[in-house]
């Protein structure tokens, strides 16, 4: 194995956007067989504790321990970097980071980077009510000027309802109430939307612009690649400007 | 966990097709939230060398010693059950599961073992060249009296071009060459086609019909769901027949 890391994805948080992750690694790799493709490890722990009900009070179910046991299985297995699709987790990076032997990417530092790259002064944020609350974007964001935008109560509730009703159990999404919900942001100033539930990233399958949307899980599938040195393919132009950013 | 096994999914073999298949666990588990899905483990070593060309004595790159060393890092890793989302890769099966500690599911005997159970006599293999020239799927079919027959040589030159041209390289594939193809091994006699490559299994999302095409990866997924004991949905009604099947 050539590659300078071999990456340990730290899924199941939820299943379907782990795997959909794993397809965007493969589809975005320039490759002609399968041996230029990346190898990499999977461990999908469907089974953790709810991350959202646990940051919101709802459930005394920690879901750390967990990641921690998956982190340290996958790094015991020949992993060499953690990475984890999924932005509500992030709310226990710096405790799984400090438990782990092995660099763990931060999906929501890497989007918020490229945010700044591109010159973003102000987005919407489009994300669980976990993600929401744990204020990971927007202490991320103060710092660099960069300003976070967050649905209103009720548009978070029916964002909640879309990414657990209907996306987590397979549903076809309503794709109105979303474009709604994204329509009022983009109404309040946001120059664009960040995919921030990699739930929702699942939404692309549906056809939404690509320029608008900025996909926090192919931020993070183009880090992973470039990172692994792997060449890249179909990936908007602008994501080359992360290229030379360290871990 | 109260899975009776944790299932490894020896991958790679392509890597589109691994992640596919996972897809389809997680599409045809009953489920209401991410912790009603299976826990699983994924090594997809997309770097292990080719196995048709292994096969055919294109290449002396012998890949089982590849796939011994991931069948390892998954049992070592805590998986229970290997699962191979890969046809040609079965070439490979005894000299694996002699080395492996952990059980082996076959996809070749899942589904063949299938067609029996359906009653069918006669079918048409659509597959790599290295899994037609192991002879796996006939070996298995003649003691039950099943009769696989194969495209003429010029037709299977076309399919090996579609599986390794199109389907592994991300490009659009020509159903309409692919359809032909079908169509002539109805015409000699077959009851149903097998889609007996992974990455053939990739077509279904270009819209095969369920009923003509019996697809080696979704017996392998019914398979994997129901030893795990998780409820399916969406399966073709007729897997059912299987479900009494030990391992």
């Amino acid at each position: 194995m050539k590659q300078p890391y071999l990456p340990g994805i730290l899924g199941g948080l939820g299943p379907m956007s782990t795997f959909y992750f794993c397809e965007l690694l493969t589809k975005h790799t320039l490759a002609s067989c399968d041996a230029d493709h990346l190898d990499l490890l999977v461990s999908s722990r469907a089974s953790t504790p709810d991350r959202t009900a646990f940051i919101l009070g709802k459930s005394k179910a920690d879901p750390l321990p967990a990641m921690i046991e998956e982190a340290r299985r996958l790094a015991d297995a020949g992993a060499s970097l953690i990475v984890i699709p999924c932005n509500t987790a992030h709310f226990f990076y710096d405790g799984l980071q400090k438990a782990s032997s092995v660099p763990i990417l931060n999906i929501i530092s890497e989007t918020v980077r490229y945010l700044k790259h591109r010159g973003i002064g102000c987005f919407g944020l489009l994300a669980t009510e976990g993600t929401v609350a744990s204020g990971a974007y927007h202490r991320l964001c103060e710092p660099k000027g960069i300003r976070c935008i967050v649905p209103s109560a009720e548009d978070q509730a029916e964002l909640t309802s879309l990414i657990y009703d209907s996306v987590k159990q397979n549903r076809k999404p309503d794709l109105a109430g979303f474009r709604r919900i994204s329509q009022s942001l983009l109404n309040q100033g946001c120059e664009c939307l960040v995919l921030g539930c990699t739930e929702l990233s699942l939404l692309r399958r549906e056809g939404l612009t690509q320029s608008l949307y900025v996909d926090s899980l192919e931020v993070l599938a183009y880090r992973t690649l470039t990172l692994c040195q792997k060449p890249t393919v179909d990936f908007p132009a602008d994501f080359s400007c992360m290229s030379e950013d360290p871990l």
